[in-house]
């Protein structure tokens, strides 16, 4: 098994053997500058789409860099389809949201608005910038779809068929959360998380009479809302997702991501 | 059921009804300045032994304040025994793992340095008073104890009889989670979270050699030590612990909780 290099990026081009890559002034920043990359020194890169490849520097200069892909180290493996629906309201537990639900394996990052909670201006370009960079570092192959900002009724009015929405119900109205998820075979599912109150009697009430709801409990204590969002989703990875293999490297030939 | 008073306080002394119980200075300048509880106000006490009682205010003065206590609202309840032990590095780190391990019901918190990690100072004091806080608004029924810090070797060396040692095992040469706890009847037991850096491999080694180790891996991904924390902590709780039953208010009576 190749070992990767320390240094990992995302890029957006194609992974190929031979390519010579263009990065972003950000990135090259980063690597001539903080990570001081040497000519003929080695970094990951990866796409989402063509697996982690290796790319060794070529000449460098003050503010240019060119890379150039050698070979691949991974194959693109089949993720989890997991999203997390999540009712921010502050913004330094967004941040935190969005980097541990990345590490976590989530597919889709969908920040909602409820009626009763105080809309957040919530900066996309940012949570894609935090969910990079979770990328990069937690060594997975893609990096998970942040969607604009949105009420939680139109999310839930457009709900994809099939996709399960487990359900953190506070008010202790559901299973517990191994016996919602045993067996393993729940299919594409979203988690979600209200925000840091709670949701209001009536918001909860209507989401437990979704058809598609599966409202679970997470035991006696109040947990806040970002303990809940790392149990729920680790709860999942470990009953329903890539928790279950042995920690190998995935020779699984690439999915459609089900868009749902 | 009694909804408990949104004030929560753990106290030292014995709860019964007719008790007037002496606060000490920072509880009494929180109810009477930073709540601004007035006569008759209710508080909830909790003291790990008699359960979750109402008290009420009886008269305020500036710097004084008599509780009384009236009738209780829960049962002490049996609570999972689960040990975290944990090799803190920095203070925040700390601060986070001792308030979020505590929402998790952890009985006791146990932090520890490692051959290969500089010795960060662990103010007990402090964490004691985290893990209270944590405990009153997660609404648990006891606060864990709060160890104080000790060589890794030296907790190995004296480790208990009939505990299991679920070690988050990052080279990934553990059994995914689900499996090692699968079946939910582990009894006594503690995860080992290593520092941010991850165990030296000798380290490593040598505690997967031990006989009551149980070596788990937490999928493909690396996670921080932050989150790998609650991830385990959550997977024990929901597969062994008191995730398993409906939340509702306990009726068991108290049991000695195992020293161990």
């Amino acid at each position: 098994m190749d070992i990767s290099p320390k240094l990992r990026l995302f890029v957006e081009g194609p992974l190929a053997e031979g390519e010579n890559l263009d990065l972003d002034q950000k990135q090259i920043h980063y690597l001539l500058h903080v990570m001081r990359l040497q000519a003929g020194g080695e970094v990951a890169l990866f796409n989402g789409r063509d697996g982690e490849w290796l790319a060794r520097a070529g000449e460098v200069s003050k503010r240019a860099l060119v890379m150039t892909v050698e070979r691949r180290l991974r194959p693109q493996a089949a993720e989890p389809d997991l999203w997390l629906v999540f009712a921010p309201v502050k913004r330094a537990r967004i941040d935190f949201i969005v980097e541990k639900a990345t590490e976590l394996g989530v597919s889709v990052l969908a920040p909602v608005f409820t009626r009763h909670t105080a809309m957040t201006r919530v900066n996309e370009e940012r949570l894609r910038a935090i969910a990079t960079e979770a990328a990069e570092q937690c060594e997975r192959l893609s990096v998970p779809e942040v969607r604009p900002s949105a009420s939680l009724d139109s999310v839930l009015a457009a709900w994809p068929e099939g996709r399960r929405l487990i359900l953190l119900d506070e008010g202790g109205g559901g299973a517990p959360i191994a016996s919602a998820l045993a067996g393993g075979s729940i299919g594409p599912a979203a988690v979600l998380v209200g925000p840091e109150g709670g949701f209001a009697k009536s918001e909860l009430d209507a989401l437990r009479a979704l058809s598609f709801a599966t409202p679970v409990g997470l035991g006696p204590r109040i947990l806040r809302a970002d303990t809940a969002v790392i149990a729920a989703l680790s709860c999942f990875q470990a009953l329903c997702g890539d928790w279950r293999a042995p920690s190998t490297v995935c020779s699984t030939p690439p999915q459609t991501l089900s868009k749902g």
